[in-house]
């Protein structure tokens, strides 16, 4: 008996090589719609499915394979007799070899003009279904999805006529993988409450990475479809060997860091928190204020910086071990001279987009949390001066530039500023005083007259004591607590002016 | 024309009464297999699918509803005059309603005895492409996954003759989440790589939580089906109100870390570290070293415990302010003390089982990042003495116990600690000897004698200084930096013990 193939693809890459090489076998080759006239064009015999359906495509294509003597013929068990009597009995023959891709969901409801309509009309019905029967009869049929699989096929068939059941296998978990994906994108499209009853979620693999936060797990990277270009799952790569997860990991915390600001600013970090982040009029400053911050951590650290690279930048970022550049691009002189350095990583990342991640996903064992991203920053929080004293513009700048830094350090988060840097950073500490006293010892003299961030309210007052004892003389903090009022009298007292921002900033 | 309502489903949950309106409506219901004959059993008229198709249901039930007479009654548009056209020519009438669950997947492979054939078996084919057609032409069918969705569709059908766009939209969109859910159940099962090119993950809401780590983030908390009971997404709740967003970030690693230990422990965590954890020969005696070791931060914190609370332990625990206690149990008169507090939350947990979720993930913008949980312990640790003195057999006992707590604190970690209890935590330095003074100086006079982990190598010899001026003598790190003979020359020199173990543990 002949051997069928059903053939019904959108994507025709490869496919015109493949149906001749099976024709060349002496498949039948079943086919429907643009396919089945591509392959008649190149003179390839074609079998129409509606010859085999005995049923007109109807509906505007909506109903072609969606038919017994389609699926009959993929879910029939070849070697189990009562299967093939009636198969018999009903004259459907077995299709052997499955090669269908689907609809184009995801790039139809991409394009800025998609309707909703045309979101609908590009819901595949009969290709799912096609896949599904096959992948789950793989004990028999071979199914393929993927353009990349087509070589393998044909290798096996023209060596043994016919394939392994263990690429049939590997082929219908495939099959399933890209079944879900596909729904996964539709539910999302069509779903409308943020939390629903079931969340599936859908990557595709960017990279397997060497290991994980440590060599002995295994990771890998994966990218997001329909998100933004300002993420490193889309950045390019222009010098160095290839990121690492705990690259991956600090170097998105130092974009989110960067991304507060529009003044030409530097962001150092390590181990996710920010080590120094600096601003100034030009990027050199800026970049030299980030190192002025902390020059022992950032050694070994990652630096994002939201201008262009130059030459005098580039010969000071040159001058010491850092792990990754992250910038929106580099002069050729600068990456000249930073491309002498084999151990470093040069990154240039859009940074005209945004964030289009709201929801983030954090894994705990047996769930997952699911969080809309802190998207809030100075402008959305409800400030008020809250001492007898103003703070002055100076530092007015200072509070600012802290609390725009103090969202992205680990909780409990103390930053110390003035009104171009950071000076001290308390990061990751149990108690909020224990973070102040590393931000303040940190600052050192600097703390004088500088500027001291909180990111939630002080429980108590001694917060506000030390502080004052290391010379800061304005702070910005939620506020909320029942002892509020001790802190402010305890500012008012020292002549601290105090800011609230209503808005808390935990981050773990 | 009389309405057709298409009911298939395994769930057999409130489908008699719902069958029962519709047929007082007047619809038509087509059924087949089981719920054909309960329905006919039970008087409601029932047209069998076999009669609409005019085919028989062929392969075991594998080919029943595959069929144009089923989907195009399904996909054809009600107000376009050329599908209905092509419909009356083909004598195939529209299906208003359907009504379908799925083969019950996970539920098959959740059985210890499943066998390969039950599981491809229960794949099911023919319900996900009725739901899918039915979803897809959602702007004319109504479709029905889920048994809570009845009633709602009962009251708009007795209100107003039919079901509104709006319902429609959400049901089908909820159809969509069902199928991408079920795929991706079935990729799983079937996916033998770890890493697979496209990765899609699937949850089911446990609780909409009241925000995130910050009021303004919404939150949510999705559970993993088929993981282990040993998750705060499966754990009981005896009292109190319900948990936060950054309660289960919290309990989840206080769980973890006492899952470490299998004499008696109690593990205090404030912002995902630990801030104190003991051990001894009861459990009493475990809390009281916990709660010794840094009886500040352990104010609103959360507390695991591994044994069962008993009457003492649990006085100690109602004396201080505490978000939530964990634990195997309680005994009645402990529940009875700790229940009086209004404000607690006391959960029971199963600690016999394991962890199973073997893969974690966490966002970052525009991705996923994917690791294996760091499963590696003390007797996965490659020891080596490397100093010319031994470790006491007390300080091995320190030594072990600081390591199986700095796995746990976010990196740079320094545990300091004795046999019983940790004396000192740094953690979330972006420098390691900034943990390593933060450590000690907490532990402060206890630090003499006591035992410093190291969750990553000494990239200098100061840590091994800075420990040696505390009174530290024994230490524990992987080694790897390639400075690691100044550490150890600098050990040697003030008599310290000093362990490798060749495993770095980063956590962040």
């Amino acid at each position: 008996m002949t051997k069928r193939a059903l053939i019904s693809v959108s994507n025709k890459e490869g496919i015109l090589e493949f149906a001749k090489e099976l024709a060349a076998m002496d498949y039948e080759i079943l086919s429907t719609g643009g396919t089945k006239k591509m392959l008649q064009e190149n003179n390839v015999p074609v079998t129409a499915v509606d010859e085999v359906t005995k049923f007109p495509e109807i509906l505007d294509g909506r109903v072609k394979t969606l038919n017994p003597f389609i699926h009959g013929g993929l879910l029939g068990k070849f070697d189990d007799p009562s299967h093939q009597a009636q198969m018999n009995e009903h004259g459907i023959d077995p299709i052997e070899i499955v090669c269908v891709n689907l609809y184009p969901f995801v790039e139809t409801i991409s394009k800025p003009n998609c309707t909703w309509e045309d979101a609908i009309e590009n819901i595949d019905i009969g290709g799912p279904t096609m896949l599904r029967s096959a992948a789950k009869n793989h004990q028999y049929v071979t199914v393929i999805v993927d353009s990349n699989d087509y070589a393998k096929v044909l290798e096996e068939l023209q060596a043994h006529g016919t394939t392994t059941l263990e690429t049939r296998k590997r082929l219908a978990a495939k099959v399933f993988r890209h079944t879900a994906a596909y729904d996964s994108y539709i539910s999302n499209y069509l779903t409308e409450e943020e939390f629903p009853e079931n969340l599936t979620m859908t990557y595709e693999l960017k990279q397997t990475l060497r290991y994980g936060e440590n060599p002995h797990q295994k990771a890998a990277f994966y990218q997001k479809r329909l998100g933004s270009d300002f993420s490193l799952a889309y950045a390019t790569q222009l010098h160095g060997k290839e990121l690492s997860y705990n690259n991956i990991q600090d170097g998105n915390a130092a974009l989110q860091i960067v991304k507060e600001f529009d003044i030409p600013a530097a962001v150092a970090v390590k181990h996710m928190n920010p080590c120094g982040v600096g601003t100034g009029t030009t990027i050199e400053e800026a970049f030299d204020k980030a190192y002025e911050a902390d020059s022992t951590s950032i050694f070994g650290g990652i630096i994002a910086l939201n201008r262009e690279v130059d030459v005098a930048t580039a010969e000071k970022l040159s001058g010491i071990f850092l792990e990754i550049i992250i910038a929106p691009s580099f002069t050729e002189e600068a990456l000249a001279i930073l491309t002498q350095k084999k151990n470093i990583r040069l990154m240039t990342i859009n940074f005209a987009q945004e964030n289009q991640d709201k929801l983030k996903v954090v894994s705990v064992e047996g769930g997952l949390l699911v969080q809309e991203e802190d998207a809030f920053g100075f402008a959305e929080a409800d400030v008020k001066v809250v001492t007898d004293r103003e703070p002055t513009d100076e530092e007015w700048a200072a509070l600012k530039l802290g609390w725009a830094v103090v969202k992205h350090v680990k909780s409990n988060a103390i930053v110390v500023s003035d009104a171009q840097m950071t000076l001290g950073v308390g990061a990751g500490q149990m108690n909020r005083v224990g973070s102040a006293k590393i931000a303040l010892e940190q600052a050192g003299v600097k703390a004088k007259g500088a500027a001291l961030a909180s990111d939630a309210f002080f429980p108590m007052s001694d917060t506000v004591e030390t502080a004052a004892a290391a010379g800061i003389t304005a702070i910005i903090q939620p506020g909320g607590s029942i002892k509020d009022q001790d802190s402010i009298d305890k500012a008012n007292e020292y002549g601290i002016a105090m800011v609230f921002t209503g808005v808390r900033h935990f981050k773990h």
